[in-house]
């Protein structure tokens, strides 16, 4: 049932404070059980939707040498040395640049998927599916990338222009775009020729290897270094030296923007980059009162509240050993971990930064 | 300095669910530093406001047996026999009774204070001014009580009409009424002619012995018993004796009410009876913003909230390990303790008892 050589680089190096109190530094929010993804993390269930199109063995997950051990323990399958710790943040092309060698010592040809760790597809089948054809499309040898079908006029998110159609399903990319204004994403919505950019990509290793040595010369050279060093005593020290020294820069603006000749697969999977608390609420299951709330918790004449319960203690056994009680009130966000509590309304879930930096105005960083 | 011969006898039976979750059946009320009295507990603070007119060792405390362990844990100066445990509760003229016969044991002509031990006095030398003249009015044998001068038309407190003043500061009792309607509690406040019973009454031990053997002799005669067992190997059956058999009545209709001459004394030294998280934040000291929130809470954009940390940890030390931030609210009740968060809006405050009401419902009986 698993398609031969699909590869899957999971990419798991972000922090993000945009669900403080739940995702940390140490606990970002590829780690939390979010939304629709409850009890599993989303990065447990990025892992759980690529059953059936790629093996566990066929996995690599890039994060933060610090985020090793709790992105390991959220994926308890996945082989020893799937994980490849970054010994600092140089943004995705360095990453997937060193994942794509790892593959190609393997098989130069085998297909690589590259997904962000925290995303959500309410479709699991269909998202294959669309990932299958990508794969199909980069065993011609053109890098591919899934563009989601846009369902508002978002300016948060870049936009890729669809070109003509190479194949059933497969277009050209006409070209990257930047996140609009308000009025060019009303425009880009209702053209019907653009998609969000949602940093999928798949290619066959080489291709990538190929794109990087073309658009980023010395980083290819460094990382023929990691590579003619993997398996050695030298591999950790070159791995080093290699993120040391290399540009930070993402592969969007580093290879495809820059790559001539690009397919775009447009996906209709009930997708979401999951960006606030208030898309949390979205997209979790909620009672008639629209309450999202762990079962136990009291809700007295309140409505539309998104309530999370994320204590140690609580994960472990649903009907924990706290009350939670709503009376009242619609529309807010109450949040409690075992450190903090966080209560605002799921409107301003934008402005949760501001409490993080408050903390660090006010010397408390063991809290962000 | 202190007042020869005032014994006080403070009231400390009640539970109350109008503090949920702060207030629990073996944690009522009067055992947590609420509004202005935090630190201190309320009746930690209804002592501490007698000092200089009641001395220590001439203060009773009457409450449940289960909830003799940790009132008395909050009055750590008070001698151990200081404690009255009710073997059940009965309403206040059985235990006003009893303690009346111990006070009488030691003094048939002393001064008895009665007090609940859950409400605030904002001026605390007023209030002892006030209970000073009240016993100098005692001490001519007339059982007299304390009413408040009203400031609203509050309609969740029975009257107590004024008559004629019969001594500087002090006038007869023409009546007591129970709870008025809006309209009437209206007329009151503007006639100026009738006060708030706020439980508080000051009498010689003798004059209330003899007012309960006039309008309660069954309850007289068992009371004796209780006095002649005391000190005795049979003083603790006595007790469980007379409260198993004793009619269940409160002082103000069992005795007051049928009393032809009683004084009372008008009283304003800013009370109140703290009935409610929305009276706690009323007067508990506010930031600019009107927010009263313990040190350390991240207060973004949010106005007019009330926010308790009461988690037995952060009582011992108040930059607490947890931090709460609340964002973009205003007029809330935020109150965390160990096994319970509530949220709700002040001015819902009343509805608490429908959460415990529910916790009841639910079988989680040991969260009330």
């Amino acid at each position: 049932m698993t398609e031969k050589n699909i590869f899957a680089v999971i990419l798991a190096g972000g922090s993000g404070t945009r669900f403080w109190p739940a995702s940390r530094r140490l606990r970002p929010k590829q780690l939390l059980p979010l939304g629709p993804s409850a009890p599993r993390s989303l990065i447990g269930a990025t892992v759980e939707r690529l059953a059936g199109l790629v093996d566990e063995q066929s996995i690599l997950v890039a994060t933060g040498k610090h985020l090793v051990e709790g992105t390991r323990a959220e994926l308890p399958s996945l082989p020893h040395d799937a994980f490849l710790a970054e010994p600092c943040a140089k943004n995705t092309a360095p990453c997937i640049g060193w994942a794509a060698a790892l593959v190609a010592l393997k098989d130069p040809l085998a297909v690589v998927c590259v997904l962000p760790s925290d995303q959500h597809a309410q479709d699991a089948v269909e998202f294959r599916r669309i990932v299958a054809l990508a794969a199909e499309s980069a065993r011609q040898g053109i890098i591919t990338t899934i563009g989601i079908v846009p369902s508002r006029p978002e300016t948060g998110y870049g936009y890729i222009k669809k070109g003509k159609v190479s194949r059933s399903g497969v277009h050209d990319v006409a070209g990257f775009v930047e996140k609009p204004s308000r009025e060019i994403a009303e425009r880009y919505l209702n053209s019907g020729e653009y998609l969000w950019n949602a940093g999928i990509f798949v290619f066959r290793a080489c291709d990538m290897l190929s794109a990087i040595e073309k658009h980023l010369p010395e980083m290819s050279a460094s990382l023929k270094l990691v590579a003619a060093a993997h398996g050695t005593s030298k591999e950790s020290a070159a791995v080093d030296e290699f993120f040391q020294s290399t540009q930070s820069i993402s592969i969007d603006y580093g290879v495809m923007e820059k790559e001539k000749q690009l397919n775009v697969v447009p996906g209709e999977f009930g997708w979401s980059d999951l960006g606030s608390w208030e898309s949390a609420w979205e997209l979790s299951p909620k009672d008639e009162a629209g309450n999202s709330a762990p079962r136990g918790t009291i809700l007295v004449d309140a409505a539309n509240n998104i309530v999370e319960d994320l204590r140690s203690q609580s994960t472990q056994e649903p009907m924990s050993k706290k009350v939670i009680a709503l009376v009242g009130v619609e529309g807010l966000c109450v949040v409690e971990t075992d450190d903090a509590l966080l209560v605002m309304p799921r409107d301003r879930a934008q402005d949760v930064r501001e409490v993080v930096a408050e903390l660090k105005n006010t010397d408390r960083i063991d809290f962000t």
